[in-house]
């Protein structure tokens, strides 16, 4: 009975996922539980925010919402910690072969990722391009850099290449992001020593 | 139309807050948004989890959800960065004068705080008697001591006086709890600098 339910046909901006594969946020997923199980850091999916409208009390099974409706998100959808670091991503999947449209983020999920960097966490972006099998970290510098350098409102895979950071893909743990975030990490403490 | 519905009737270990004056959670959540509006600290409230069975598509207006379910929270209500520390932490209210059972918090949610502290960093319960109108921290440590020491499912209220830490309640922001943190913070780093 509780099927998975495809929850974005509504919104152009998002690719559907019912019906397909191993998706990115299926793979950070399954990251994130062999991260959990080893002990090498917490980090979760955050719920998808839903207005509940009406429920019906029922004694014998569990409440049942009758009339509820998507939210946007007021964050990003992944945070947590690791290596005492408070950490906070978000993950898009693309389907172009060229670019990545800013326009399947909303601005104030470009705010939030901001605002973590300033109150010195790690922010990044996980893009996959699926036609083209490969998935980027992008850090929240190289985003700040690219908003502010280029006035377009795709970020072409050429950037991703340069100044992005590949994910290897692999059996287990499927999409090893923290690899990368210790690179972003080492990089931090390098600006940090730089400024002192 | 999208008036608020009391989420846990169904749960006879939650406090029912439909119809009620201003509750931790609303306090919370104000708080929050001052220290966001402030630049003090990024500290959002995880939605509410549930499990989506039908959705009824519609052109016109957003995806209607016509059958769903509540579901157990993963983890812990509450958590963010402050001074580019995780913080991380559970709030409860309690109608009792002498007691908080801990039968209101789930034990993987006790797991996650533990977690949490392992992984270096900040978690601790905000307690609200609401009856004596006092709201308590309780620091994960304290609460692995109460845990380890007594035998008992209830938390009692001189052991908040003793080992919690009161948070005072004023006008804005109203339930000022990074306040109690700060010490929290300065409690790890003697412990730390003691094990060195």
């Amino acid at each position: 009975m509780n099927y998975p339910v495809s929850k974005n046909k509504s919104n152009n901006n998002y690719v559907n996922y019912a019906h397909r594969g191993m998706t990115l946020e299926s793979d950070i997923n399954q990251t994130n539980k062999y991260y959990l199980d080893n002990d090498i850091a917490l980090i979760y999916k955050k719920p998808t925010p839903i207005k509940v409208v009406k429920v019906k009390y029922n004694k014998r099974i569990n409440t049942q919402i009758t009339e509820a409706y998507y939210e946007t998100p007021s964050t990003t959808d992944y945070n947590g910690i690791y290596k005492g670091k408070y950490i906070d991503f978000e993950a898009k999947e693309s389907k172009s072969k060229t670019s990545f449209s800013l326009n399947n983020i909303h601005d104030h999920q470009v705010t939030h990722l901001i605002k973590v960097l300033e109150h010195g966490g790690i922010s990044f972006l996980i893009i996959r391009f699926t036609t083209l099998n490969k998935t980027f970290i992008l850090s929240t510098s190289k985003l700040i850099d690219f908003i502010k350098n280029y006035n377009r409102k795709s970020i072409p895979l050429d950037y991703f290449e340069k100044n992005g950071k590949l994910v290897i893909e692999k059996f287990s743990p499927r999409t090893d992001y923290l690899k990368i975030v210790d690179e972003l990490i080492e990089e931090n403490l390098e600006v940090h020593n730089e400024k002192e």
